[in-house]
């Protein structure tokens, strides 16, 4: 079955203890839709400005994903993100911020894209996301993403958008900050409380935790000697949990558990690189062998 | 197979956000012991002062721990420990410190505890861990757990014990500090490097890492909602992964992984109540269907 992200696509330049970027291909569409491309077909609803090199597309489109629901605004400037990473990389300090089309980005989904029957809201505003759910008319299984701005400034309009989706992505300061909850297990049943059938808590480097009614349980990261840029990781871990169900057709708890190792898995191939390098170089059957050697290090 | 664990015996006075608790049972070796009590016959050799009570060492018997190795130094006090967990609980502050007894305790094992298979050096000085080593015959497999201290001040010693021993246990900041690698694989492998089979990391609520030359794997913690007082999660760790691997006298790879599911699960029991309470309330049984339960938690 076919999968609807809608998101950023970003211009990033990084700082890493192992290098630097500059204007690299980003956002979390972008990141979402190339994770969840080694699965399934993919349709992405985005905004750039002119400045965005054709070659990007290109990169997008060598993959199957179907950009038609990428806007070009005329004049405008692609939205542009610089960070650091340092010590342990858990997390970013954000340098500087240019929303540019993104700040007034009013995604309507091409006709063709209603019908999509798993769709993911990237992180954005929970008023913009639900106006995207609104467009949507046969829907399996909504999942969406958030970030600590839209706790803090736009809370109503999140707990609405929580109640109306099967699934929430956020971090575990996030979580915390959402529910005033410290413990993570207890967060995430204060998320459950809102609504949603699962929530699924990323721990960065530590891994993420699954919560539904019937089960909760951690999947680490996969281990690494070789972390180079961890931008994008919840977003390619994402795109594939999303990919990874959409393939299937299926959100039974098997098929879960199993999404939420390969979008593990997935995540992990994308921080061995800068932007979507590592991706670059990988394909399924790899990502299908480290889901193996995955599954044998947790058994025991 | 018989299992010795050298360390300290300490009373602990602890607050935590569930509650406080006034020189309870606790200490390096008490709660390795216990937790290894489980699956093995513990012998263990601390010393205490004339002020421990009698109830402490008969619940100790009572698990079938051979305490002949106890000493009771005559006119001493009992180390005793005072700390507070706040937040995430994941590290605590340490309030007040007597080493008391401790402070000159240079153990000397009973004839009959010298040929025991498996021995665990509990954390203390290496210097103190080495002559412990020295003492015994006929070893299968010793452990050493460290801290910070030691690395800061005795790390040529600390550097001798490690090529001495089979493994060694410390924490996530302990194994950065004693390789200045911020990465744990890459300070993993220093430390394997430095001369052990294998060495685990332990990464509090975030469970533990096991390398050795074969392999790299990582083990979440259980996720609990209830964790009230996490003192002693290392040491019931390291007391459930060495008792079953004593239980089954086998250190082969898939014993090992074994041993870290059952050290995980162990540990998610004792952090929830203070002291020995939850585990004086549990049973082999009880364990066995939490690493079911853990077991299939990681089954995809």
């Amino acid at each position: 079955m076919s999968l609807l992200v809608v998101g950023s696509i970003a211009l990033d330049s990084v700082q890493t203890p192992h290098g630097v970027v500059t204007d690299a291909l980003g956002g979390s569409a972008t990141y979402f839709s190339y994770a969840a491309s080694y699965f399934c077909p993919v349709r992405l609803v985005g905004v750039v400005g002119e400045d965005f090199p054709v070659a990007h597309r290109e990169l997008l489109n060598s993959r199957g994903i179907d950009t038609s629901g990428l806007v070009v605004e005329k004049g405008g400037s692609t939205f542009r993100w610089s960070g650091k990473y340092e010590g342990d990389m858990n997390s970013a300090d954000t340098l500087e911020v240019h929303l540019n089309v993104l700040g007034t980005f009013d995604p309507e989904l091409p006709a063709s894209f209603t019908d999509t029957p798993f769709v993911f809201l990237a992180n954005g505003s929970p008023a913009m996301q639900r106006k995207v759910l609104k467009q949507t008319k046969t829907r399996k299984l909504v999942v969406a993403d958030t970030m600590n701005l839209w706790i803090e400034i736009q809370r109503d309009e999140l707990v609405e958008l929580i109640r109306e989706v099967d699934g929430l992505v956020l971090n575990d300061g996030e979580a915390r900050m959402l529910t005033q909850e410290i413990n993570l297990v207890s967060a995430g049943q204060k998320v459950l409380d809102m609504g949603p059938s699962f929530v699924i808590i990323k721990k960065g480097e530590h891994g993420a935790m699954f919560l539904s009614r019937e089960e909760t349980f951690v999947m680490p990261a996969f281990p690494l000697a070789d972390v180079v840029d961890p931008t994008g990781a919840g977003d390619s871990f994402a795109g594939g949990f999303m990919g990874y169900l959409a393939s299937v057709g299926s959100t039974d708890p098997t098929s879960l558990k199993k999404a939420m190792a390969y979008g593990t898995v997935v995540a992990s191939f994308n921080v061995q690189d800068f932007s979507l390098r590592r991706f670059q170089r990988t394909d399924r059957a790899e990502i299908d062998r480290r889901l193996d050697t995955y599954r044998s290090m947790m058994s025991f």
